[in-house]
Parts: C-alpha cells; sequence; structure tokens
C-alpha cells in the first residue's frame, strides 16, 4: 500500500538545459554560455536565464555531475567584503580556523570566495548555484547584498556567520549576541564611574553593527545615562581614529567610548593619546572580540566573541544541511562576555 | 597532404571511469568514491587511484562537464600554510589584490583553497585535479609540498608566486629578486657605516628565503664585512623579536639587522627597544616587503617588492596558459629595490 502512494506521487523530472532555454527565451547554447560564466552573452539574455535559472530551480552542472556523483566534496566560505586587506583583520582568520576544523574529520575541501571583490557579486551567485559546491557559509553579510534571496531560493545549504537582513527567507545562521555585547559595554563604563561616553560603531548596513548599538543604547538607559555622540567606523584602525575624533570634536569632556570592535579600539587609543589624552585615566575604552593585544600595546578591556567556535559551529550545521534537508534551522547564539583589562582600569 | 598527416596521428581517446577502474585493481564504484573526495574508500585503494590517475591522465569530470561546457570559469589560488593567522600578512592581502585585479574584466570566480589548513593537502591536490578549476595559482610554497610534481604532471595550467623548489619540472612562475634585494640590504646597511650586521631570515625551507639569505651573504662579501650571525624567522612578528633576540646573543655588538620580511622587521624593532638599544641610532634595521608602516610606528627602511603587480602578472599568465597550452612559459622576474626611511637613518 505504501508502495501505491509513492507511485502515486509524480516523479518531477529536473529541468533540462533545453527548459531552460524555452523559459528565458534564449538558443541553448546562448543558455549554456550564461549558465557557465556569462562570456558573450548580451546582459540581456545573462538576466533573463538567471531568472529562468531560479523560476525553474536548476542546477546546471548537476545531470552531468551525477554521471560520476552528486558531490563535489568542497564547501565555500563567502567573504562579503570588496577589499582583500578585509583579511588582515583577526576576525577573519578566526572565521576560516573555526570552519576549518569542522571540516577536520571529513574530506570536504574549504574554497575562499571573495564575493565582492572586482566589484561583480553576481558572478559569485551564478558559482554558487553552478553545481561546484556542495554548500556554502556566508560571512561579512551586508545590507546592499541583494543576492541573498537567490541564494536562499537555489536550494544550495546555506549557513550565515552573523544574523542575515532577512529572517525571514528561513536561511540558518549562527550568531554571537551582539545586542548583550554592547549593553554590557555601557553598562561596564558606567560602573567605573564614567558619565560621558561615546560610541565608534560598524558599518550599519551590518546587522552585528546595528545590534551592538541597539545593546549599547539600552546599557546607558539602564545605567541612567543620556545617549550620547555616536559616529560610524568601518572595523579597521584608521576608521576607528577618524571617528573616534569625530566624536571628541562632538563632546571634548567624553570620558569614555566603546569601539565594535578591537582593532577599531586599537584607532580609538590612538586618537586619543594623539590628542593629548591618556587612557585609562582620561577615557576608558572597551573593544569587541576578544582578539589577543600585539605585545607592547595597552591590554584591551573588551567583549568575548567566540568566533572561532562558532565558526566551526556554523561548519557543523552546513555539514549537517547537506546530509539532511530536514535538520533542524533554529539559530543558534552564542554569548558575549565582558572581559576586564587595562584600559578601563580606575 | 596536412589532412593525411594528420589523420595518420590516432586520437587518444580520454582514458574512463572503467580505464581507472581497471588501472587501479578496485571497482568502478570504489574508483568513482576515490576520485571524489574519498570517503569509504580504504587508503590502499585512494593510493591506488591516485596513482592510476596521474599514470592515465586522467580528469575525472571533464566528460560529465564536457556536456554542458569544458570550462569551470574559475581559478584557484593555493596558498600553501597551515594557520589561517597568516591571512593577517599583509603579504597575501597584495596577492589578492593582486589576481583579482587581473580577473577583473573576465568572468573568472576566484577560489582560495588553504592546502595545508586542517592537515591533508591530497585533498587539495584531488580538488584541483578534479576538474573544478580551470588553472591554479601557487603561492608560499615549502620545500616538503611533496604534490608539486603530482599538480604539474595533471596538466593543469597552473603559476607559482615565488620560485619552486624544482624548476626542472618546467612550472611556470613569477618572481621577485629576492636575491638582489638581500644583497641591496646588506650593501645600504654598510654604506651608513654599519659593521656588524646579522639577519633575521625566513623560513628555510621557501626559496625566497634562501634567495634573501644569499643576497645579504654576497652583500657582505661585496662590502669586504665578515659573515655576520643568522637567525631564522617564520615571517612572523613575535618570530622576528625572537630570531632578534637570539642574534643579540650572538653578538651584543650588533649596529645592523636585515629582516626578511616587514612583520619580522617590527618584531626586531620590538625586540631591539625591550633591550634598551634604540633605532636607528644603536642598531639600524631593514624590512623587505615596503608594506605602509602603521601610523604611530618607526617608519622602516626597507625593500620594495610589487606583490600587486606581480600577483596581477601572474594572474594574467595563468589566463594566458588556459587559453593556449603553448604560451611563453619563461618566469618573469620583478626588481627589488631599496626604500630608505628612518630606521636606519644615520
Amino acid at each position: 500500500m505504501s508502495e501505491k502512494i509513492h507511485r502515486s506521487v509524480p516523479v518531477r523530472p529536473s529541468p533540462t538545459l533545453e527548459d531552460l532555454a524555452t523559459a528565458a527565451g534564449v538558443s541553448r547554447s546562448t543558455a549554456s554560455r550564461a549558465i557557465n560564466g556569462g562570456s558573450r552573452v548580451s546582459p540581456e539574455a545573462q538576466a533573463a536565464v538567471d531568472a529562468a535559472v531560479v523560476s525553474l530551480g536548476y542546477t546546471p552542472n548537476r545531470a552531468a555531475r551525477s554521471l560520476v556523483t552528486r558531490r563535489t566534496s568542497s564547501i565555500a566560505l563567502v567573504i562579503n567584503e570588496p577589499d582583500a586587506r578585509v583579511m588582515m583583520d583577526p576576525f577573519f582568520a578566526a572565521v576560516i580556523t573555526g570552519v576549518t576544523e569542522a571540516l577536520r574529520e571529513t574530506e570536504m575541501q574549504l574554497v575562499l570566495l571573495m564575493s565582492r571583490a572586482g566589484g561583480d557579486a553576481s558572478r559569485t551567485v551564478r558559482y554558487l548555484r553552478g553545481g561546484h559546491v556542495d554548500g556554502a557559509i556566508v560571512v561579512s553579510h551586508h545590507k546592499a547584498d541583494g543576492w541573498t534571496e537567490d541564494l536562499a531560493a537555489s536550494g544550495l545549504p546555506t549557513v550565515f556567520i552573523g544574523r542575515p537582513w532577512d529572517t525571514g527567507l528561513g536561511i540558518h545562521y549562527v550568531d554571537v549576541d551582539s545586542f548583550e555585547g554592547g549593553r554590557l559595554a555601557a553598562l561596564h563604563l558606567a560602573a567605573t564611574g564614567r558619565t560621558r561616553l561615546g560610541t565608534v560603531t560598524g558599518p550599519l548596513d551590518m546587522t552585528a553593527a546595528v545590534d551592538r548599538l541597539a545593546g549599547w543604547n539600552t546599557g546607558l538607559r539602564e545605567a541612567g545615562l543620556p545617549p550620547g555622540p555616536v559616529a560610524e567606523g568601518d572595523f579597521t584602525t584608521p576608521g576607528g581614529a577618524e571617528a573616534a575624533a569625530l566624536l571628541l570634536a562632538e563632546d571634548e569632556g567624553l570620558d569614555g567610548i566603546f569601539a565594535a570592535s578591537d582593532i577599531m579600539a586599537r584607532g580609538v587609543i590612538m586618537a586619543l593619546q594623539a590628542s593629548g589624552r591618556s587612557v585609562p585615566e582620561d577615557v576608558g575604552v572597551v573593544g569587541f572580540d576578544n582578539h589577543l593585544t600585539a605585545p607592547g600595546e595597552l591590554p584591551l578591556t573588551t567583549i568575548n566573541q567566540p568566533m572561532v567556535e562558532t565558526a566551526t559551529k556554523a561548519g557543523r550545521l552546513l555539514l549537517a544541511d547537506i546530509e539532511d534537508t530536514r535538520s533542524n534551522r533554529d539559530p543558534v547564539i552564542f554569548p558575549a562576555r565582558l572581559v576586564m583589562r587595562a584600559s578601563t582600569a580606575v
């Protein structure tokens, strides 16, 4: 009887290249070129084929690859940044280390993609949809990354590190409690007797930056302090220094600054010292990340963000999603905690 | 007549999965699993299949992929380092930036592979041979990377950044004149009146480190100076500091140090200052790379290594090699030049 039921469900055949070409209104050879890199394809034809790929749920190489295997034994780590210098941020080294750890006992090859390097993110999306990898981990997601929807629709197992902007797409993600981290930073600076507090945020097109700022403002309110000056940074040391100068221009009596990353906090301390202020005597500084302070630098009070563990978790969840399409997709949130060091000593 | 000649050359058919299984003495399904990631394959069967892949020149997915296209429209940048923290070295950001620049006007997706992360380089070689990419750029090559030969034999277009150990394999490469850079460092320190000179080398299982040391020794000889103390570093700042301490233990009157990378030179300066010596008054320091000095740091005399341009060249050569199997494979060597700054001022 169960056999009967199974037989009564029609097997939907995978769409062929012909189906795709018909849906896109192009020739078979144009469709082929469009899905395989887009050389010698007009932008109109490319757009039509891209749309047809999504609407049909077409996976270009699946049929071809399944002659040998359905798996590529590789997963992508997609870093959505236009500038390779972001790789110098210890954050990405921790992410790579963590994901690598998750794959250690497997045969999976990790491939890194800088999705916005060179400017054309659609190239990366085509690559991800093209059957070259079994799944993807996405990190450093920005609000303008409009391809999140395409990726979710493609059916490629995907786990985000950091909450995606549109959680309605059902994308699986891991995160650190950035809101709580921002809140703890404000409460700690207030608890050390500081009352004129400002913050250097991350880029506000990233959920981590928005969450840290929201937590910061909540902490100020809980401590009975007024909202202080806010300057947007870019998660780099020079950007942190520039933003700190803006804060000081707004309130020269500032006695505490929370920077939403450790490498920005380094820039904040440099700007404070350049202005003749001492840390922690004149101004206390709190970072976010808990990267090791370089030898010879002032030990930094910070919010511990367990990035290696978070990234390992993302890798394990992705492996589970690849094995089982019905795996649990609930987000996993790691706690943030305050680590007190010399930069806020009283 | 020319047609006759062409016809007289038998077309050698591509080896099939059956051919491969027969040559390896395993079943077709075992051969399939072995070439596609190796899960549930005994080490013996894996080794037999790997050997057969090389001897037959078998390219697993070529037949399957050519149903749609022969190209993947992606190239790999292989970074042979076990630890993701190397990505924090500006050297790799420059390499990624340069290769990305070469691909900017193409549809090629750059995929980064950390070949020794997690320990199993054979996984990376299988990936590269598996038809997932159209070519590879290899950087940070170490002497013990025994798979260079397999890669060269696979026929995958490959360009090394930095001279490979075995130039007899005919591998295409680009390099910077490291020998001349080491020589210029010695001559410059001698020209500033310093006479007791030592060097912190890079890892001596890398040709760049060996070449810089050879150039350094040649420069000392040309300047009429005796060979000074040598300590091996690891291209990290803490490693540079440790190596400098060894040099000072060997000759506490040292007045000049050449470090084979800028980030090691930073560690050398930290170690000198920690020992109560001032730079450049007591000891002059020369680095290698010409990365921007961080704000607030002592400007570093260094050897300019045009890494972005070198990597762009590697990318362009690889694209040419992919297009034309008979392209010119001569190595391209970029010049090194001295950049004088405060760390050797007199």
